[in-house]
């Protein structure tokens, strides 16, 4: 009874009290989204596309809501966070984001088919999320303003992603991500100038590169408006296009090369560049780094081989679209250049069992994460040799860092909940009649952030839009989380946590 | 170099001295198995049907051969067994015993469509491992030496898997079995008289529980041959039976209902039944198993309810379908009373996550088992406690034994090696040219040893007969992997283990 009085307290009128720095954070992010609105509205004003108004409403409401969000709780942030709060802020200002951004889809309803919340909010998430997968069919003609709203929607995923990947996750301890906790997670004072620092350089590489990549899109024939959105989506490993054919669109001038180049280039750990613009070139050659150009090597070797020597491309498209689709899906960008799930059943499952994988932590890419199969590996080699020698004692190190128990166990405790989540996401899914490929698929490429699925309905040629709504909604709540790498969002359904 | 070199000297000439003990254990099984082939062959010259010509050949051939074996290695088995000696002692006595168990299939060749040596293997690991996948169709017609043989066959595997699950798997460690490690499992001089009893206690209560099944299914209206089939394909969660209908063929006097209650008993830990012989009659009570009941309890209802509401069955057949189905699936038999993959997309997910549940550990059934999946639910509410209270120290337990790094390492490692495995395979299915539903869901039966798959081909309605050579060779494998826990089948692929 007693406890239960205190959660109810807890709970009850003392929550907010409790929460107002989030509140106050929330609110401030709420604002900067509605800056952001300016740039599509602006942009249709311009051209003269009636759509301009979805953006004003929605910008309108955004930043009158951040307003009194961050007026009512001034001075709240004073004393810091503590790890409650901290758990509290992440999952808290995504959601309340990705619900803003909605709203300029839900206003304009264009190209959305059912006219529904779920509709607009599936966009916004996959859009935020950077995952990619779309509800709208027709992007070809869509409102430039929308198409530009979708772009800078994942780019600033993109570097939402970064920030909590480096200064938040590591703190927490989720996922393992504690192996790369270094002086910058720390929140004491002495840290602060360095986080600044490196969140600067951090944020100066970002817009580099994707100011690199909407040249080179633009010199390679793409229209401007084409550039920037792909431009935006590429180095945010997000995947939304402007052409319901991807970059199916665009083969000239060697741009679906330039294209997998830049996807790779989102899905290293945005730390190393810091380090090698500071002169550590050398730095790149990270473990994580190696370890997927490793793997990707390898599975593009071999897809691409086999593409060519069955006869179904010449030599150069064969290698192109393997390159291309395979650092699409493992960088969890989620373009196509053609519909790979056509390559036969055996491309089916390497592209089903690639879905999982993910570029490296602290990138703008999603999915289980390379560095998390390296402990996985580690761990398993030290059981092997446990079993042969019951009574040996072995370490175990990952780039130089002795790996203990703790980020071991956070590891498996991430792949459980990833598998056990992801179970339960594909029966829900059959539960609303999907087939069994489109709900194993959807499910996995919603918690992973890649944005394609297979078969025919969500499969690289299809879209998202004839799903029921029941469906859109537990693949939004799918790709947050995912993308908050599970246990941000799921702690705060335990009830021990609203606790004292 | 000198590494190497003492590596060949280990694989090369010194390998079979080593393994003498083995050797010389192979062939008394081989010799059992050889006694054990009488019983069909006797019963095919009394119905007076030619095919017993098949099994005299493959009896003779399994006599000599295990003949040679064991006397020719003597006095090997004095010394007892080194660890090395156990891991290998496993897999070779059941690739061994699937090798000569498959003679009869194969020079009798009914019902095998390709008349290949991949059916007849497949065949006799399907029965060996309890999984009870078949690739003939038309058993009803089936001479009856060879619907017995698959039925003792079963039999056979079941109490061979029991008797790994006590003696062999917790003294080595084996994904989490250690748990179970009881005087029992020691080597030493003193545990040897109770290893004895116990060892005939749990083979009079096999024998027990197989005989009231029989006579059961008989007084029920069974054919004899039909009673003592099923009769021993109940107890050891196998599946094999003597219609193409399966448990579709015999509806009348409850004895579906009956069925069920078999299948749940023969996935119970048999050392339960021993204590409870031994006037513990609350040892049934075990945590293992009451979670059990709940999970299929909750199953059973919710699935029963629904077929009923969605007026697909009326109350009595909505539940005894719902009952026999599940527990056939969970309790890893493989019997099917009608085509529950008919029943909607929704059915389909869940009888496809009810694929890899499993029973309890140390009974006859397969998949992943219950104590691995509340090792890993405490895991991970540790882990959950760990990440609000970053400081606290938190204990666990399990059966009032404390949880152990070592235990919890061993589950997670079972449960990521057969995901991988499973992943593995599936890809692999694909590659012969299944599609996705039939990969993933024949990996899984097939790992999980439980029996049908999902889809046209090799669902409950349908059998495994048409699936090409290799797939049928990567399901033997997948079936002997998953009857031996993974980890003393993939050991040996360790080079490590061979050496020195």
């Amino acid at each position: 009874m007693s406890e239960r009085g205190t959660a109810t307290v807890a709970i009850g009128p003392a929550l907010i009290p409790g929460y107002k720095p989030v509140v106050h954070m929330v609110g401030m992010v709420l604002i900067a989204t509605a800056v952001l609105m300016q740039c599509p509205l602006l942009l249709d004003l311009y051209i003269g596309d009636a759509d301009w108004r979805a953006f004003g409403i929605a910008s309108a409401i955004s930043a009158v809501l951040g307003t009194v969000m961050s007026l009512s709780t001034r001075g709240a942030l004073k004393t810091g966070l503590t790890l409650r709060q901290a758990f509290v802020l992440t999952p808290s200002s995504w959601f309340s984001v990705a619900l803003v951004s909605a709203l300029p889809f839900y206003f304009s309803g264009y190209g959305i088919v059912s006219h529904s919340p779920a509709d607009a909010i599936f966009e916004a998430v996959s859009g935020i999320t950077t995952t990619g997968a779309t509800v709208i069919s027709g992007l070809d003609h869509a409102p430039p303003g929308m198409l530009l709203w979708r772009g800078l929607l994942q780019w600033m995923g993109g570097i939402g992603i970064i920030a909590s990947a480096i200064a938040i996750l590591p703190a927490l301890g989720i996922g393992g991500m504690q192996l790369f906790r270094t002086e910058s997670s720390d929140r004491s004072e002495k840290a602060l100038p360095q986080i600044r620092q490196i969140a600067t350089t951090i944020g100066g590489v970002y817009v580099g590169l994707t100011a690199v990549a909407i040249t080179v899109y633009w010199l390679a024939g793409m229209q401007p408006l084409d550039a920037v959105v792909h431009g935006l989506t590429s180095i945010a490993t997000g995947g939304y296009s402007t052409s319901d054919a991807s970059f199916g669109a665009w083969e000239a001038n060697g741009i679906q090369w330039f294209a997998a180049l830049f996807m790779l280039a989102g899905s290293v750990p945005f730390v190393l560049y810091v380090r090698a613009v500071s002169g550590e070139a050398r730095a790149l050659w990270d473990r994580q780094v190696s370890t997927l150009l490793l793997f990707l090597g390898t599975v593009i070797v071999g897809l691409g081989s086999w593409l060519f020597l069955s006869g179904q491309y010449d030599l150069e498209p064969a290698f192109r679209h393997a390159t291309f689709n395979v650092v699409s899906v493992v960088s969890t960008t989620g373009y196509a250049t053609t519909d790979y799930s056509a390559w036969g059943n055996a491309a089916v499952g390497v592209f089903f069992g690639l879905t999982f994988v993910g570029g490296c932590t602290g990138s703008t890419s999603g999915g289980i994460k390379i560095f998390r199969f390296e402990v996985m590996a580690i761990m398993l080699r030290t059981h092997f040799m446990r079993l042969l020698y019951p009574r040996g004692i072995f370490l175990s190190t990952y780039s130089h860092r002795r790996l203990d128990d703790d980020v071991i166990g956070s590891v498996v405790a991430f792949f459980a909940v990833f598998f056990f989540s992801y179970a339960l996401l594909t029966i829900a899914l059959m539960a609303f009649g999907l087939d069994f490929m489109t709900s194993a698929s959807g499910a996995a490429t919603a918690l992973a952030n890649v944005g394609p699925g297979l078969g025919d309905m969500i499969g690289p040629a299809g879209n998202f839009g004839l799903l029921p709504d029941g469906a859109k909604w537990l693949l939004s709540f799918g790709m947050m989380l995912g993308r908050l790498e599970l246990f941000t969002v799921l702690i705060l359904f335990m009830p021990r946590f609203w606790r004292g």
